[in-house]
């Protein structure tokens, strides 16, 4: 597993690319890390979310006075405690987000749009008074038929979510209200004309199903207002400055009354970047002038907080003979759930993005149906969307005769390459992971029986972005390190090791915390893969003023000019001509004074992280396919990507194991199964399967280090890429194992072996 | 009572100078504020002290066997897990301490100094186990003879505490070890020469007891230390990075690893500016890998906290007959404790600070005793020295036939003295301060019988320091402000009016709150008057680097230089040639798109506050003396106080008013009794009598505004020059009441009429 290629210079740095203990293990495995639900204040409240059964359903009227009256109960909310809000967009990394939509999110408005869309919420002095206050709540509902699917939400006669929704991205724009929130379209050259020139064209359809990021921890939050607006939250949250904004929009109230702490977090993947209890909690305690805890159950977590979306992708590829593809094509349907806003646009983007392709075009339809409003999921989109594309391309090289890593090579981006999504290459890994899956004793590895090896490539933009971090030099030469994106992949131990390597001093020597909203500047959440590039780049960035600044000190005491003292491993000399005529003080020393020198000694860095760099994956994988059940067995996995620089391997390794994993449920288990009824038949860890240890085999990984020249220690961004290829490289190998392309995921055993016994009854399969 | 005296041009400023509704108010009101007890971690312990029962005992054993075999104790800890320490000073504002002897009066070494000194503590699960605890573990004791008063302990044949106790500043230095801990000198002129000038010289004696702060919140803490050794600390204190700073060099921890968060304070007033639980529950934690909570009972905060000295004084002047004091000398012990360090320095220098003396010469003797180690307290040291130099004033006053007013004028301190301690006085109001109680309506109004008035001025220095504050400009054009220094007196409406009048903001946009030692740079701990001085200078700072920022990126939006630019009220604009060439921005305009021109818009402040300005006060006070029980009513009270300037004249009257209640207290009813086996007679507030709300009248206040030149706003500092004139206003009152003097105080009941049954016998009694 600890097979690391650097293609960089070994050993250039102290810290950069080791693998010391990790600061927040000891917390987590005894059990003291605070987690969302692990806060309790004084005197506070239990909140619980009515919830709607209806898929659809107008809402003509919300009875709480038997609720109200019920001893225990501290307040009680509906939509109408949240103003209405206007369509604005509020940015957030990847996502943007409709303030007019969310606050229908958080509280259904008009009407509710799925299954356990929240409808009215109770704080009250016990659990058990919640619910039964929930229970004397009487809604009256007038229900509305319902639409699941996209495709079928996409036709005119679908029931319509919302009667004013007007598809954008269309000229001219439809006069009438449709399911199809938008329409886009991106690409490059000619695609008729190079469909003319291609010598091989190959067309399919996939389709995929909603599944859900899996977080162990649910959702939860205490939340407490003051008489006099002053509001303070502890929230799991991958981002606490936009539970801030996105709270005190809703709600109404100035960003600076807000106080937002993050929580450790225990798991987010994307599903934690929005806002569900949070708002609602804010409101009960403002209205029951006590503090409120709210914390969802796992039911709650399947019904109401954003899985990914399910989605038809269908793509069409044009090959000369020579094997180089000459066009490409794809158009794909997102469903949103009840609200605008999939991730078809990150899909669209990145469908074609590891190759070199001289027409693309790709069409993509963001649909509303009446399921949970979809959110973010590691590298959001982009699964779905290579998935469909890195099978055909695995068709068209088994089609063409080509070994599957050799026609990727062939078709390879690489520096300079113009991307389908718009931009120019600066310098890439892909080329590098696809030579070393060829090289890789895996792909040489012979198969057994009823075994099949598929391989696949995978990429994620990485996004830059709002950044804070305040760096201080105590009394002692110790330091404390603030940063502001939640650590939930390891960020405080790659920040510690950027900011020793920077300093020259001992890891041991720096402490790093998560700040909270009031104490340190924006910062944007943690996604996008953006953490440890852009906290990692601003921590380097106050490091160096704390270096200049203590040279500073230096020189004041010295009474030298500032350029001519310098910061050499956790000292200040002399430089230059007058290099010898004091002797080097330790940072210690220099601390420990800093009161006589001009005050407390600090660096802060507040930045809009520019240059983040995509990362690309190439990953293997063997399966086993059991021709009596259907049921596939990823037996062998090898995870190649490039991480521009991975600061702390362990971590890396566990970013590529970890995607991998929830890659693999994706391929064969995990879905939401709705029955007619338009409701969610497995709400629960039982019913909807995620991979367990028995499951999967061990992930063997293989980091690759082509440094992102726009960050000082080359850092990419590795989080998100990993969950792209396995989708793919899954249904490769049980296409090569079996003979049998599945285009709809999940390849679970009732649909293999349904497929199985199709195209054995054909005389197709391979088993 | 809300007279305001504006010396400066008024409603110069919008904020500065007016009364909004205090932030910290509703919180405190409605319970909501979290103080120092009112944290719980999950998992806590409850930690317990064991006392000494002796005033001075050699420990010769400690056996905890038992005590550690009992079901429920996690942890013990003795002297043993505290490494010794080096004799090397740490400065803390206006108070050194010596950790050599904070370690063992943190938990007693090789000696018990006083009846309470901790000698063990132990951690257990409930405070009934641990108490039970306390009482299993034997402590072998070697009595040893106890000394209470600094004038038997300064006898060469008085038990002497440390044997190694060598005192310094005598030339040349003793052989033999004593109780004097140090001798002070200081002074100006020819001392004999200048009584040789005098027509008259008065010589009096005077002594007064320990008092305690009488803080109604007692001193509490709960600390957790991950097996990592990352440390986090929740506790009321006066500073955190104090506390920060103290612990990790008692435990022999790095300051890096120790994160320390100030709770709510219920009152300190110096007592808070040191540690006593603080460390014990660190080591406590650390042991029983479980955090653990300390809250002391009053009767430890009575046994085991610093009170202030108890003092004997010595004052000669003498007066030429045209009322100009020409020589001043004064000689003072003070009583420190069982460790060195009383505040007889600043006792010294302050004595008679308010003069304009030729030839002044103060000497000073800090002075070892079997009592608890003295803490600072308001003025520390200046209460003591300023009631004999007072009283001796204003009996020369009387002597010579001067009104006390006039007389104190005549020889009042101005821009330009030479103060005793060194320095010459800038801007400074005590004139001014004297002025107005000459003019007020209560130096005019005629008295009844028994009842008499007094008069007394009082200084104190004001100190500045290192101070760390950051402030961020919010996505909506709201603020968060960030100050390190705890909130005792209103420093987050002061700094909240400083920010919004430098700002150019609406007081409600921004919300103030105190940062952890982690997330902000360092600060010097709430004392010595500072906060509101060095803070708000800090406020100040970052506001105006936040409004430059604002401007650099509103040129950039505009492509105009940086300083075509200028910050008005809210808007950023551009100026000179520029002006009228783009609309004015507002600051949520320019804050809303900060990522656009570079990132989060924000301003740290990292200073060393130079340029603190003495606050001069002069008190006028009525009583009435119970001819037949003795009893001392304070009838009416006056305190006029140089402010410098008042940002929330409510809390700088609530600062005036506070200093005098505690200050009657001192001067009537507040002693230590110790009977003669060394022990405490009276550790609780029914028998130690603080005044209640009944003991007073209402305290009349005028704030005196001469803006301290160095200070943006002219701030002085409030808090502590209060206290200072009580205790001589109420004793000249009472001698002008019944022609009697009192030396010594306080002038509690039995005293009063003791005294004045003698002066009746003599004849010399007014009553």
């Amino acid at each position: 597993m600890l097979d690391k290629v650097k293609t960089d210079k070994p050993n250039a740095y102290d810290w950069i690319g080791t693998r010391p203990v990790r600061p927040d293990g000891v917390d987590k495995v005894t059990g003291r890390a605070r987690f969302g639900a692990d806060l309790a204040m004084p005197g506070q409240l239990v909140g619980k979310v009515l919830r709607s059964p209806h898929p659809h359903a107008r809402i003509r009227s919300i009875d709480v006075r038997a609720a109200a009256a019920l001893a225990g109960v501290k307040a009680i909310v509906t939509a109408d405690d949240f103003p209405d809000q206007a369509a604005q967009l509020y940015a957030a990394g990847e996502q943007t987000v409709d303030y007019r939509d969310m606050v229908r999110n958080v509280m259904a408005r008009e009407k509710a749009l799925y299954e356990g869309h929240a409808v009215a919420a109770v704080a009250a002095t016990s659990a058990s008074i919640a619910k039964r206050a929930l229970r004397l709540i009487r809604v009256d509902y007038e229900v509305l038929p319902h639409v699941i699917d996209p495709v079928a939400a996409m036709k005119p006669d679908a029931p319509l979510l919302h009667e004013d929704l007007i598809t954008v991205g269309v000229e001219p724009r439809p006069k009438g209200p449709s399911n199809v929130a938008k329409h886009i379209e991106i690409g490059h050259g000619d695609i008729t004309a190079g469909f003319r020139q291609a010598d091989l064209v190959l067309e399919r359809s996939f389709t995929t199903k909603p599944v859900h990021q899996g977080y162990i921890e649910p959702h939860a939050v205490v939340a407490s207002v003051s008489e006099d607006g002053q509001a303070d939250v502890w929230v799991t949250t991958q981002g606490h400055w936009m539970v801030r904004a996105m709270c005190a929009r809703l709600l109404g109230w100035d960003i600076g009354k807000v106080r937002v702490t993050a929580s450790e977090i225990g798991g987010g993947f994307g599903g934690k970047t929005v806002v569900y209890l949070e708002p609602v909690a804010l409101a009960l305690a403002k209205k029951a002038r006590r503090p409120v805890k709210m914390v969802m159950t796992r039911e709650e977590v399947f019904l109401a907080s954003g899985p990914t979306s399910g989605a038809h992708v269908r793509v069409k590829v044009g090959v000369r003979k020579d094997g180089v593809i000459i066009a490409a094509e794809a158009e794909m349907a997102y469903q949103a759930g009840a609200f605008a806003g999939s991730p078809v646009g990150a899909g669209a983007m990145c469908a074609f993005a590891p190759y070199d392709i001289e027409h693309v075009k790709v069409v993509g339809y963001d649909v509303v149906t009446n399921r949970p409003k979809v959110a973010a999921y590691r590298a959001p989109g982009a699964p779905i969307a290579e998935f469909a594309v890195e099978s055909v391309v695995d068709e068209l090289a088994q089609k063409l005769g080509f070994d599957p890593i050799e026609f990727r090579l062939k078709n390879a981006a690489k520096q300079g390459t113009k991307a389908a999504y718009g931009p120019k290459f600066g310098p890439i890994g892909l080329i590098e992971t696809l030579e070393l899956a060829k090289a890789h004793e895996h792909w040489k590895t012979p198969l057994g029986p009823n075994q099949g090896r598929g391989v696949a490539s995978g990429f994620w933009f990485n996004i830059g972005g709002d950044t804070s971090v305040s760096l201080q030099l105590n009394e002692d030469g110790t330091f404390s390190l603030t940063a502001g994106t939640p650590d939930i992949g390891g960020l405080r131990a790659s920040l510690l090791m950027m900011a020793a390597e920077e300093l020259g001093v001992n890891l041991d020597r720096i402490r790093v915390q998560i700040g909270d909203t009031g104490q340190l500047g924006y910062n944007m959440l943690t996604g996008g893969s953006r953490s440890t590039f852009s906290s990692g780049m601003a921590t380097v960035e106050a490091a160096r003023e704390l270096k200049r600044e203590a040279c500073k000190r230096a020189a004041k005491l010295w009474e030298l000019p500032e350029d001519a003292v310098e910061y050499r491993k956790g000292t200040v000399r002399p430089t230059g001509p007058n290099a010898g005529k004091h002797t080097p003080m330790a940072l210690r020393d220099i601390a420990g004074i800093a009161g006589k020198t001009g005050g407390p000694i600090a660096g802060y860095a507040r930045l809009n992280a520019q240059g983040a760099a995509p990362s690309f994956a190439t990953h293997i994988a063997d399966v086993e396919v059991d021709p009596e059940t259907g049921k596939v067995m990823v037996i062998r996995y090898t995870a190649i990507q490039d991480a521009g620089r991975a600061i702390h391997p362990s971590y890396v390794e566990g970013q590529y194991q970890g995607g991998v994993a929830q890659g693999i449920g994706w391929a064969l288990n995990e879905e939401y199964i709705y029955g007619p009824d338009g409701k969610l038949q497995n709400p629960g860890f039982l019913d909807y399967r995620v991979p367990v240890a028995s499951d999967l085999p061990m992930i063997d990984t293989v980091i690759v280090e082509v440094p992102n020249p726009r960050h000082p220690y080359g850092v990419r961004g590795v989080g998100e890429t990993p969950i792209v290829p396995p989708l793919a490289a899954v249904a490769n190998a049980v296409a090569n194992a079996t003979g049998v392309r599945f285009p709809d995921l999940p390849m679970s055993p009732p649909r293999v072996l349904a497929a199985l016994d199709e195209a054995r009854s054909q005389g197709a399969a391979k088993m």
